[in-house]
């Protein structure tokens, strides 16, 4: 057995990492737009990228790096160094030449405004800011967001049945062009736990796929889609269960956050299918609904239209029937296998669950055992104002 | 030879077609919400309808008909009948019972709120109100409409090197749901041209392609989407070319007309994919610039964010590389295979396009020759306005 606990931390829970975040003028009025990650000893890595055809640089030049382990991550926000081409390239490796020595094999992560080189005087003047004794997990968080309202973290310490224990501490950022993500999402995740490079990048594809491969906020993917997982061993400890459960809990957690801070959102919307043909119906609907943005604009309007909700999921392509199909707000089932149940008595108690915070809507296909969850919010004014005009 | 005549006229341009709309107290202060159309002589019939799962009960009840003929086309806006079961196709059979005599094999089509039996008694007082020897082809336009902000019709005449002629008239309605349709996309074409059922499905097939099929408002699918095509052949005049470059006309004039009305949209833009691998992959790509938040977004904030358009083709899933890449606003290069050429005098041309009513966004994929066309709008305030309270 095992025990999982939360820490009121974040990517400098696990032994051995330092972290903080600078200001280098690429974000208005002196905010943090840098960060660094390092560790004293060197680190496994396990990675999931963007899917997106124009793989921005960053990752380009980590893929073109082949297997190699790295004790320093630098990123930037404000700049994507996306659609940048070989140019984008040639200005990391020249920006990473002029880390302390400290950083071996550094690697940089950038999130951002897409077609700009990047400021690179100004982030080489922000690196000598850096100081690699610092543990200031917060800073570090501030600094990599950009139409973040808030900062993403968590940590947890797993403690193992002879009192042996490792930490797993992360930080992301998020805000829109979430599908998994864009905008950009970044997610970087330090751990002492002695783990092997394969088994962490198994269980990371694993819990990508039900977290941030679960969370929608427009539906668009990101030339920058990143998470990184360090592992430095300090600790000496490991358990495979209790690593995959505290790893999944912290993605989660994260993806949820994206979600609710998503650009204008109001509202975070679980939606769970049931009874598909299969799993890859099941995600297919649950991706269509948290991307609808008829969906979308009901749910902002607390309007409890599952009118919208089977339409979409009849125009989502998987098979369906609408005498097979049921609809739930939270508790409150408003239409099943082809019964109207919906009265104005029914009406006012969905509008009442449509009004809080956070809820789910669940759909059963009634065709079979499939089955999938993911994560959306509503779309309101502010996400028009926020990306009408978000590069000027 | 021909040569093809645009007529201020609508869907009684045809010889023999009878059409007219009235109130019925479906929609509130005595707006029209019920149209007609008939034909003195009997109509061959071609049809597209949606590929949502949850079809409609007007479309499951025309299909259920098998091959038939008909002179009758009864319309009502305010309900869809969707998602009503086998009780929608029961108040269809009724209501189209208490028809005037003349209608023969009737058909229904309906528009509006999905989930909500139809108000039948209202209905069949209303089509007490028809008057057969009406021609009122914009008030039968009036009736049809939902949220559209203007009635969508036009008509041509067709007239043959030996004098004689035909003529093809239609109406739509769009506004929202449309892609192609929702909330609800219909459109009826009428036609004196003496054509056969089949070659007249050949021919709205392939032109709903490129018209109704490449027309997006948000990305969304209604369960009630058709187009109904009816020839009476009362001209006794057929010439398959002229016809379907008439056809094709009419439906791409009706197409973008949805579009500029789409809910709440200021600009009709065109997307012009070529060089993809073929035509498929181009037209995914076509789809998802016209269906993507973040690059409709900058449209309703006329920021020339090309990066959006760069990461959104990259997204689509199909094959795309950014050193193949180019990128035009109307004739305006803004990326070219790999260079950047924005800066903030290209930035000051881009943001002229941005501000007109109609434009083009070309994407040059320089990987072979695949190509399609597709129709789009900005995304602002008053998309999330209509549709956060439509229901209500």
């Amino acid at each position: 057995m095992y025990k999982l606990k939360k820490l009121e931390s974040g990517i400098c829970a696990a032994d051995g990492f330092y972290a903080d975040g600078v200001s280098a003028g690429l974000k208005a009025e002196n905010a943090k737009d840098m960060a660094f990650i390092y560790s004293a000893s060197e680190c496994e890595i396990a990675s999931v990228f963007t899917t997106n055809k124009m793989t921005a640089a960053p990752i380009r030049h980590f893929k073109a790096k082949g297997e190699f382990k790295t004790n320093f991550v630098l990123i930037n926000s404000k700049n994507a160094n996306a659609m940048t081409g070989p140019a984008g390239i040639v200005d990391i490796d020249e920006i990473l030449l002029t880390l302390p020595k400290e950083a071996q094999n550094p690697v940089m992560s950038s999130t951002g405004v897409i077609g700009v080189r990047l400021p690179k005087v100004k982030i080489i003047e922000g690196t000598k800011l850096f100081d690699l004794e610092k543990r200031e997990p917060h800073s570090a968080a501030q600094a990599i967001m950009t139409t973040d309202s808030f900062s993403k973290e968590i940590a947890f310490e797993v403690t193992l049945e002879d009192g042996s224990s490792f930490c797993i501490g992360a930080m992301a950022k998020g805000a829109g062009m979430i599908n998994p993500a864009m905008a950009t999402m970044l997610c970087f995740i330090t751990t002492d736990a002695k783990v092997t490079k394969d088994e962490m990048q198994e269980i990371l594809d694993s819990a990508t796929l039900r977290t941030f491969n679960a969370a929608s906020v427009d539906g668009d993917t990101s030339t920058n889609d990143t998470v990184l997982l360090l592992a430095n061993a300090e600790s000496g400890v490991f358990h495979k269960e209790a690593f995959a459960e505290a790893l999944e809990e912290i993605m989660l957690f994260l993806a949820k956050e994206m979600v609710r801070d998503g650009e204008g959102a109001t509202k975070l919307v679980t939606y769970k299918i049931t009874g598909a043909k299969d799993d890859t119906d099941a995600e297919i609907v649950a991706k269509a609904l948290s991307n609808s943005l008829l969906v979308k604009t009901a749910l902002y309007g607390e309007d409890p239209n599952w009118g919208r909700i089977a339409s979409t999921v009849g125009a989502s392509g998987v098979e369906a029937d609408e005498a097979c199909l049921s609809i739930s707000f939270n508790d409150l089932c408003v239409y099943k296998r082809g019964t109207l149940l919906f009265d104005s008595a029914m009406e006012e108690k969905a509008s009442k669950v449509m009004q809080l915070e956070s809820f789910s809507i669940s759909c059963d296909l009634g065709l079979g055992e499939g089955k999938f969850t993911s994560f959306g919010c509503d779309l309101g004014y502010e996400y028009v104002k926020i990306n009408a005009d978000y590069r000027t």
